[in-house]
């Protein structure tokens, strides 16, 4: 007998068929003599129409009420399928996040887990009951009620997992695991079969869809091992865990491709101290995140610094620049904003084996595939390129590192 | 300055535009310098289609369930009026009926509420912020979410009113206030100034449908004072309240009909001990609720039993009678059912004013009204007539005792 931890998304539970489904599939596991806490998300579309309606009302909501709002969208769930198992004769009881006992701190909307005592969940499980909790939620020690954010419910069914002591905590999820690249570029993809913590943050935060880097963050500090698969079929999906020594064989996991940034090329800065950070505090000031960052002389005593941002925030980003160099009474200074694709390989292998930056370099050469900025880590290495290559160069990649093979 | 409790109920804050509206009557009443508490129902439509999913996946699903899936109703309508309270500058801060300190027994669906703590709404009130309250819903004192049933947002208005010690307790609906009679009706009915509980009780038993009974049996246990009246217009509407000897004065308060009832005859009962009795359990153990019963001696030792029961039961009724005649070995027991009309006449004065019955009776008798049961109790005389003189009998009460007269 094993206790396991599940996570069923807002598609998984989108309709009362698909809850039905859930309930089946929970109904499998119990009935096979394991305990199980299933985590779920609010059912598709309900918390974008609760958004809705809070921004006709407001344009900008206050976020205590957010909480108190958003919240119900899980509550529903939880309920709707404690009564999908009852009804395929499966004992069951819901939980809210307060009642499991999922305490945060104070910063609404996008709350941390401080602790879990996890209520009442270790006896309704030894009364031989499925414990079904709302994802996404919790509440802070004055009793209000709290949201973590995006990839919340993630985040809760790892921290449960990790507070109940689970001996297996499961991600289901609309794809079958984490591939080595997005099959619908390179038909050749393959799911891969275990993966690091590390690698699996590298490629969340690259634009990989398939979970938040908080969650993952979570379970690497605790060391929560799980899986993430599929709800539509019974597949194996991918084991996430700590590296273990011969993950570092595999010198790239997976190739990952982020077109939603925008190249930033400040161009003309007059080559003092402190002209430079002035770039960067505006754009600190505007919240704006910066990443792949060079700087390099240009003709005259002047400099250019590049760097990309997300394009959401291109715009007022361009505006910060241009109001910070008014500001300093530094008229001569340019701003151009390109979009551009960011192209990733990761790999804990790099680590250990050189030569990883040189092969892609040359393979993209070899196609005409001209990078513009490089940003690399331990782990991994990214590339700035034209938008129209992205799906070029994350094929060149994928099959320069041979990772359509096991 | 006043301490005040308003409550909105479904269709009050069925849509955006709605939710606005409350929020300006209540900014009204608070920038005129009042404390004010707003509960809240679930918006119109939202209950009954959590209810619906909830039938789909379970034809008799937990009740404890039910009490999570429905609460989120209300949960959803605080933070929305939070908000638009917010978006035109009035501070105003959501409690569920949990946070508000409502706590109630463990009868899911149909809770009771045990006592109140008000939670931080004394404090929220100090600190100049509107608090709204999600009515209908509280928890035991396992932490578990409960509902009042039905009617349950008027009693969590008027519980409040009751802990928090309000000075006015007004209950917003689509209606002006409590009417002598149904204004379809009797086009002349007129709306009541001053109405004693007793007499509300009386009228909302009778098919009132402005409040439910157990509200104002609340108000009546701990003296509420409260108010029905509309949300769409700026009308006075009625003050329900302890009687005054004033009140008195006025021999009937009030006509109601209520034509969803069946008159059922049981006939040919032997006339021996116990009989009508067993007729009674077999629609006790039924869940039946019978009215208006009247037993006479038939023919050759055989006694007839009439009454009513509510129209949702006759067959029930019929079908538990029958089975325990046969159980009982009593074949020439028959049973007739029949629909009828109740119109009842309701005043308090009635106590210390005699020949109201036979004013009304000779009314009757003169319109060609035929009476087929009576019952009465100290402030109220019922009868059973024809379906079809419903609406005839109602106009010759109201005229009888000129109710159109203030």
């Amino acid at each position: 007998m094993a206790l396991i931890v599940q996570k069923y998304g807002g598609t998984s539970v989108g309709t009362i068929e698909r809850i039905k489904n859930v309930a089946q599939r929970v109904k499998k596991d119990y009935e096979a003599g394991n305990q199980v806490v299933v985590v779920v998300s609010a059912r598709s579309g309900v918390t974008n129409r609760l958004i809705e309606d809070a921004k006709t009302l407001h344009s900008n909501p206050d976020t205590r009420e957010m909480d108190m709002l958003l919240a119900v969208g899980e509550q529903e769930t939880i309920a709707l399928l404690a009564i999908a198992l009852h009804s395929i004769g499966v004992s069951a009881v819901s939980r809210t996040g307060a009642q499991a006992g999922i305490i945060t701190d104070d910063v609404h909307t996008k709350a941390r887990i401080m602790e879990i005592s996890g209520g009442d969940i270790p006896q309704q499980l030894a009364d031989g009951k499925v414990v079904i909790v709302a994802g996404f939620q919790g509440w802070n020690k004055k009793g209000q009620i709290t949201t973590l954010g995006r990839g919340g419910s993630d985040l809760s069914a790892i921290a449960l997992a990790a507070a109940l002591n689970a001996d297996l905590c499961q991600i289901y999820t609309d794809v079958d695991g984490v591939y080595t690249t997005d099959p619908r570029i390179v038909p050749e993809a393959r799911k891969i079969e275990q993966i690091s913590y590390e690698e699996m943050l590298e490629l969340a935060s690259l634009g990989s869809k398939v979970m938040q880097s908080r969650a993952v963050e979570f379970a690497s500090k605790y060391g929560v091992v799980f899986e993430v698969r599929s709800s539509l079929n019974n597949n194996p999906g991918t084991i996430v865990k700590a590296e273990v020594p011969s993950m570092e064989d595999v010198l790239v996991r997976g190739v990952a491709a982020d077109k939603s940034q925008v190249k930033v090329a400040v161009r003309n800065i007059p080559d003092q101290p402190g002209t430079a950070a002035k770039v960067f505090q505006a754009l600190a000031d505007a919240n704006v995140n910066v990443d792949m960052i060079v700087q390099n002389a240009g003709r005259d005593g002047k400099a250019n610094l590049t760097f990309t941002v997300p394009m959401d925030d291109a715009y007022t980003a361009e505006e910060a620049i241009k109001k910070k160099m008014a500001e300093a009474s530094l008229p001569g200074v340019e701003v151009f904003t390109d979009r551009i694709a960011k192209v990733s390989v990761v790999g804990i292998g790099m680590r250990s084996h050189s030569g990883v930056a040189s092969q892609l370099f040359t393979a993209f050469a070899q196609n005409g595939i001209n990078i513009q900025l490089i940003a690399t880590s331990e782990i991994k290495i990214s590339v700035a390129i034209d938008m129209e290559k992205a799906d070029q160069a994350v094929r060149v990649a994928h099959q320069t590192f041979n990772l359509e093979q096991a």
